[in-house]
């Protein structure tokens, strides 16, 4: 493309997702039950998403593993080939609250990963250095991907610290560096973009970059243009405020991309 | 809107141009002959335009008043209604050469407000106080709008040097201030478009704020969100690089309204 920031694609067990397509389209699934997994799953089927975020802290039996890894095994079947990313979303991040420790949230991580029923997982780097290698080192183990996450549903940090949070996943040898903050005011995205761009051309991690809200909600249309890899858009439940039905995602990229020449 | 940036509407004779509406779709005349400029024209309308800027520095007979008075006012005829922007953009600020001395266009400037063919006058800053003092004493004398303008066909200069362009432009009392500067990275259209958010909270003028060239197409859509009034686009001939057909700048504009929940 034309746009001067690279966009590092999003690898799935080696290759680029979706054959390469910029950027993923990519649906949350928030459901409680296996039932309504299944059935939001279908949903992002439906919407030609590229890829699905299975946030299992909306799950209700976050804490019997043996039923995330089953529920995990029927959701590949449903999305036929779809990528599937694993998140628990910690509440200090804007996760629900989850019944389980942080120690058996690892072990989780840990057998999801060895399930073979996922292909990345997100964990936040607030979680501590210890805790994001644990994670690390399970997904490395078993060829899944990780992206290490920064969220801030408050406000957006200056430039500066923007920059520091896509820097510190590289730190800790994340695959996909992601940073989603809160725009507060309509320039609050420019940070968030020029960040972005700054990244891409100084780190290796692919990189996910979202500014929340409504002042926000342009980057999930525009981030692309500057290296964002991924964006988030409903197909039928919403993770987080601004997140634009799948469809309106799709015509103001396809806009955005003729506007780009590319 | 929900952006936090007001949008000041650019007004024709008083009141908002095409009842309010934000941006303005404005389609450039850029014919050397009288028959070419009514062609033009008529595209502009057959588009749905909602202003046409007649950049005159093409017309063949720029150097006969009255001729230039008497295609103004056909074009008034074909136009039906829609306001004309009249320009004679600089060679120095990418426009053509032209064969009068500076004084002669100040007397066409005069002339052409005195006409009443059109609504609001073009006119670099870079030409000097005294002069733009001229054009803003014709324009006021005749009920015309008068938009200053900064254009740099060569880069994005940083962004305190365009927030100044901008405050000159109300320095030397213009009705619209315009900023038009060439993107040379996808980057510089984010330092534009701050600029411009900056100015449409401190500034009186209502603003035009343009990043030239592919990396800068973005600011043609969804400048309108930090505050730019109008957007340039092909409705038959391009004027400036970068520049949309009218249709896609229509369906970016609506995709990225929709993203911003506006």
């Amino acid at each position: 493309m034309s746009s001067g920031a690279p966009v590092k694609p999003i690898r799935i067990r080696g290759a680029p997702a979706a054959g390469g397509r910029l950027p993923l389209l990519c649906a949350p699934l928030v459901a409680a039950s296996r039932d309504g997994l299944l059935a939001e799953a279908a949903a992002a089927v439906a919407a030609q998403c590229d890829i699905v975020e299975w946030r299992v802290d909306f799950f209700g039996e976050i804490g019997n593993t043996a039923a995330v890894v089953e529920a995990g095994t029927a959701l590949r079947a449903v999305l036929g080939g779809m990528p599937v990313l694993f998140t628990r979303r910690s509440a200090a991040e804007g996760g629900e609250p989850v019944p389980i420790s942080e120690a058996a949230v690892l072990e989780l991580y840990d057998e999801i990963c060895a399930s073979g029923c996922v292909d990345l997982v997100d964990y936040e780097m607030s979680n501590g250095a210890a805790s994001v290698k644990a994670v690390r080192d399970a997904s490395r183990r078993h060829g899944v991907g990780l992206v290490c996450s920064y969220h801030n549903f408050d406000a957006t940090p200056p430039l500066p610290a923007l920059a520091a949070e896509f820097r510190r996943a590289q730190a800790m040898e994340a695959d996909v560096a992601k940073v989603s903050v809160m725009a507060r005011a309509q320039g609050d995205v420019l940070a968030l973009l020029a960040a972005t761009q700054q990244a891409s051309r100084e780190l290796e991690p692919a990189l996910i970059a979202v500014s929340m809200g409504p002042h926000g909600a342009l980057s999930r249309v525009i981030g692309f243009a500057f290296g964002s890899a991924l964006t988030f858009g409903v197909a039928s439940g919403a993770s987080a405020p601004g997140q634009l039905p799948i469809a309106e995602l799709r015509t103001g990229i396809e806009a955005a991309r003729k506007a780009l020449g590319s």
